[in-house]
């Protein structure tokens, strides 16, 4: 693209094409490669965030095909939503990354810089409803955050909670996953000052509707709560993530 | 009816009547009202409790003919769901009586006894929840109950809960009405050992969705909170006092 | 916690450290400590309601640990939501427990004494129903409480209701599960004097929807019907158990 | 259309058009009037039940209008779904006619023979219900049904419904029309043999969305109800007719 | 009971026991039974139609016990919502019954006397609907109606529908089984003038949601459509039995 | 712009600026100016679509500015969603308008040509589904499609749609209007070879849910429907146009 | 049919039957054999169309059936939704088919034949959404459409939508394949002159809710798109055909 | 609080109370005071944020007295979701405060310091969402952020977004408000690399829901946005001010 516009240029540099040939050949040019150019141009700024491989409903080999371009452009990679079998095959694939079972992540990550500038807290309400923090907490991990994790501090165990106040203030985004009724983000949103992201949870059952309960209870919370898709941890960790370079 | 049963059996001790035929008469009898004599029996034995008239809908005409001949009966009464309009019309028609404006309740009250052993507590979240609340309050208290109210002590005043310990503990059923997210019953009944009754009310938006938002909340409550149909303040407080008779 | 507060105290009793000093070193103590042990305290007065253990999602290994742990400390210990596979295998490793096929249910029980005050009644509607109707007997008798069982009264079956209002009667609290329409409830609260709890459940077909029909049928009852989530038998028995010890 | 024909097989038998051609023209001619045809004298042999307005968005004069005209065909008339205002207007216009307040309807009948071989019931749970069920009976007598109404027999008042047994077994079809938990066809359909048809009214608050919970414990019911729309009163009348005239 | 009451008026007409003390006896009598009697009595009108069994969810040998149990009381029985493989098993316990795979019902049949007054006719939309169009029409059977079928007659083949009026105007009643869009039910009732029930099936994908899509356009019929709940074809030709006996 | 891409290339032909510092600047300049360009080029392809303006919510001066900005550049406006007392406010305001009271729209139509290849038939089931239908009208006419219409030939009048035929087969597209159960699109559907096009209208009660009832019958359609949201019938005549000018 | 009315108007023409006697023969033939015909021709004109068999529920040898009967006609033939073993047990049956694995369909095609005007594009998302995109393209393809395919140009990679313009304002009509928010078919609506059809897809998780987050998305565009049920990418090529027909 | 402390410390310094007797008397002291102390300590370190009064269902005196001791403590204040008839009122009695119309807000601001450390860029996608963009503004401002606005540049005139990128990069935090299909968000998100908040807004018609399709087009996007509630401008802007603080 750019070769077109240089020989362009340099041709009405030269005196070969007018001013008003040169301006139409200019819009006949396919903006949307300009476009690109640009966009890309921006995602650049924030690189290191895109490599990422939603897993769910890929092959092995498809994703394998992925993970080795990435590896020859030398960038970190992230796969997520996988089951346990083809998280172990990545990992034999690719001995040099790691697969996080409690997360169903696979990462090959190489640059440990820490990019954030505070610290992220991924909290769970129960135990149940830990893979999803995990999938934010290796998310977090993965785009160089300093991360820390406080688990199963819902209503049931409230006051482990507030032993924890002092971790809790340190954080400079606060990452809430929880299912069932999901007032737990809700609670931390009304003690600390930092942004609260709430990512519901699928774990319930009967009128918990997969996730649609502790939904609506992040929604219309009385604190001030970000709320994301059902069991999207990674999401609520790149948004964290954001935040945190600011 | 137990007439016609005397007189049946007379005639069988007086031998004008076989057995047989006796046997087949009393089947023939409706049985139903039998069923009626008894049911009814059993309704006295909690007496009071069914004087309770649901006033939306009604016109202000139907309402004082039922009061009339409650009052003839001279057994208490209470109207729910009342304008305000219509519950100070009443008012003029009954001065005896008394109109709750908040609770939207209207009352005749002559037997002040208490007859629950303890105290029910009516919790509300916020203020916009207080007229929920106040049915409850008007229906507790009609019913004989002491009752106590705490009120406005949601995720923003949750503090104001905590200060009143003594008082939560004091209570032999709790009632909490809560719109929005509706996590207050949920956090009561965390910290309470008495029975704690949740009743969702219609404040809110969007995602609120008129109180199906706290419903869900309260039926998926990690706590054990039994739920009510949304701003039904007075089968709350009916089912409470059911708890503080026994 | 208390150990710090202590040595405090008396190094002022000892004039070492000023009142003002102390005051400031009270106030930064961590007060979600303080908060803990007035809980945890509370918690106490209600004893043996707490050592629950909803096993559906965890392994049999962190359930054999938790049980272990519980057993050390000499408290009884229920585990619900169990298919009979992993309940067999509990019942292997302590062959002192008990599993209920029917209830979903393992419970190591010592403590045989019954802290109920009277009877909690459990009534099914249909046989479909039976598995929630027994994880609420297996709870309820797991706290102590008295239980009775009437099973397969509902719609189809409604005179064998009838047929047995003594038992009905002798309740202090009701219980009744129902799926498909949800009815029973609302006729048994029509009928008993004491408090009737309803549980959904996610019997049924087509627009049961899981058990929503059934309990929208209990949310917007015309009797008093005190509503619980889809298949909670246990939430229900034990808010039965809150009721009995009053 | 029949003109049409007539003419063709005239000049066929005239022998001036061919067979072959009347058989091309045949097929030409728009079948759709045939059918027409043949659908009208279908409808014709249930003649009556058609001269039905669903008056709801329909001004005065549009009404009027098409009064007018059945009038002139002499064919009764029946207009549902009418606000008070517009009815008295009616009434005023066509004196001859009768508007029922309760059910909102206005009819111009002067063909009062019965048609139907039984006794159409029509029963309806509260009070609040009781403009649908009296659509359900204006809509019942002018298709010259017998019909008998038991209103008010709800949960609250279920002992009123057993002692008119007798009334209940008369019925050749019955109509019930419930809000809130909408249990009561249910309970009809449990007791008597004849078909029990459930309309669903929008009465009720929150969880009763209008009348959908009444509805979904119809469909859910474990005896057998035959559901309507919710507040169809008109409908389940129609059906009940077509039943009582077979 | 008959008993107990029987003794009870001997003793009166013997002069053992007081008119007084014979009344306040029959009272405590529990009247529940004396219900029982009659229901029983009024459910003996309509016998044959209550032994059906709904086979979903119970064992194979939970029901060999109950059909064993029907065998010896001579009466006729009917196993609904079977897989192949179980309905193969009843058979070969009780290999004079019959296991129909398209309707998914088992039963023993002996009374084969015609007990209806005409004809029901069970129509398909598609071919997916012929499971529960085979419900409908081994129940009506069963039932002792004269049944006629009518199957793959939807929107794409709508013709096929038109060229079998005859027997839809035979029909004295109409199932009408259709899952997808539903309009079929609306097509026939436009149609016929015998009364019409319609099944919806959870035929179809997205959002025909399992069948509700089908069920709303009948509960929305223009035409006069009864609706049952989805895949109910049980239901719907009981129901149509009770209206094929008036 | 243009005119800077213009001054730019001069500068590079009057070698004042190198091409590499050309090429730089080409890249800053707002590559979305470019993009706009483009896309409204491609705009004025189909111009005469675009000056559509959606009356709801807007106040009168905002709409009378908007037209009168229009009628300077000469081109011709529609504004949908206007209630009868605004529209006739428009009409005086720009007496050389029309405004259609059924169709709740205003316009101001100078070029009378007609651009689309084939006729749109506007369709409607129910009288009360007109308004949703004239919208369509309206806008079909104004985009200057031949329009014809065929209104009130729902389930009721059936007939009347059979017997426009070769209206029907005449039509190039076809949009139909249907509220309550919505089948109509599909019957027509299944007549027509032209593309049709469903929309369904918020006309109905109960579980038409405004509309969502007949919205699901045309996604589910056996036939070939293309569903629009309800009401709109502006969306659907958009939609016909492009269609016909194909 | 034609044979019978053939035989009847020569019985006219010879005077063996009068003409009143022919009209109510005439009358009697059953009309809808006459619609038949009708409808059949007419589809003739549009052949080609109709030989799809939905393949989801039916048995290997129904289809087999099939299949051989259209062989016999000579029409080509196409089974949707087909699993990948079925599909290659089809495959090794006929092997003059082919079996699409992505696109879940099985044809048999010798009419190669180009039948469409211009060239249908077919879009989807993501990767996930392709299925469904090939169910389109196979579809268009078997109609004898010119078809392109676009895949994976969803928000993640939107660029390369805007560098395949030239193809996208080349297209006649467009489908649009997308779940998840299902945005893609609004932005493809807002920079074509083409008519766009957007069919939802089932991919996402959470809220997406099986499709119908992006069905919704689609149904409130502000651009202007058509919508199709949740997966149906058949019913989008189907439509799209009609439109290149035109 | 303090003071009892105080006195017991000194009671403990001066050796009148034992060091036991103090730990059991501080154990008793109401714990909740100090955790009011505590919460309150940490709510003064973002001070500024808690001074806003929810307007809607209040009345104007009780707002009144609420800003009237809010100006006793000399902090500033904000009053949301008003009309304008209260408003104004509003600003009639307090003169130095301001009214904003379209952001349905009143507020008496003092303090204009500017307190976050970049731009909050707010963007509406239609003209109709600018209430709830200006909502977000007002309150934006008043926490002291430097608020930009990029208003009606949704879908239809998306070239304004690009055209205005430069402003976009600026923001450290972006609120997107959009109703209908609700993708913009997406959109904006998919090209700036600053956090991106969303809030669907309640404008639209049928299937838009009140705002929960944009909600779910938000909740389901690929691109990473935070969603808010239903209108909730407040509560966005509440967030943005807590990252932009950070």
């Amino acid at each position: 693209m750019e070769d077109k516009i240089q020989k362009l240029l340099a041709s009405v540099a030269r005196g070969k094409v007018t001013v008003e040939q040169a301006l139409e050949e200019l819009k006949e040019l396919p903006f949307q490669d300009l476009t690109h150019t640009k966009i890309d141009h921006h995602r650049k700024l924030r690189k290191g965030m895109e490599e990422v491989l939603f897993g769910q409903g890929k092959s092995l080999d498809q994703m394998t095909e992925v993970i080795r371009s990435m590896k020859k452009k030398g960038t970190d990679v992230l796969v997520t939503r996988l089951d346990k079998a083809t998280g172990l095959k990545l990992k034999k694939r690719f001995p040099e990354g790691d697969y996080s079972e409690p997360g169903r992540c696979f990462m090959i990550k190489k640059d440990h810089s820490i990019r954030g500038k505070g610290m992220i807290l991924i909290i769970s309400a129960g135990t149940s409803d830990i893979p999803v923090a995990e999938e934010a907490y290796v998310t977090s991990t993965f785009f160089g955050n300093e991360t820390e994790r406080l688990y199963d501090v819902g209503v049931a165990g409230i006051h482990r909670l507030f032993q924890n106040m002092a971790l809790l203030r340190k954080a400079r985004a606060v990452i809430v996953a929880a299912g069932m009724e999901g007032a737990l983000p809700s609670i931390v949103a009304g003690v600390v000052g930092a942004p609260v992201i709430g990512v519901p949870t699928s774990i319930g059952y009967g009128t918990s509707f997969g996730g649609v309960s502790a939904l609506l209870t992040m929604l219309n919370s009385c604190s001030t709560v970000a709320a994301f898709n059902i069991d999207n941890g990674f999401g609520a960790a790149y948004f964290a993530t954001l935040i945190n370079r600011l």
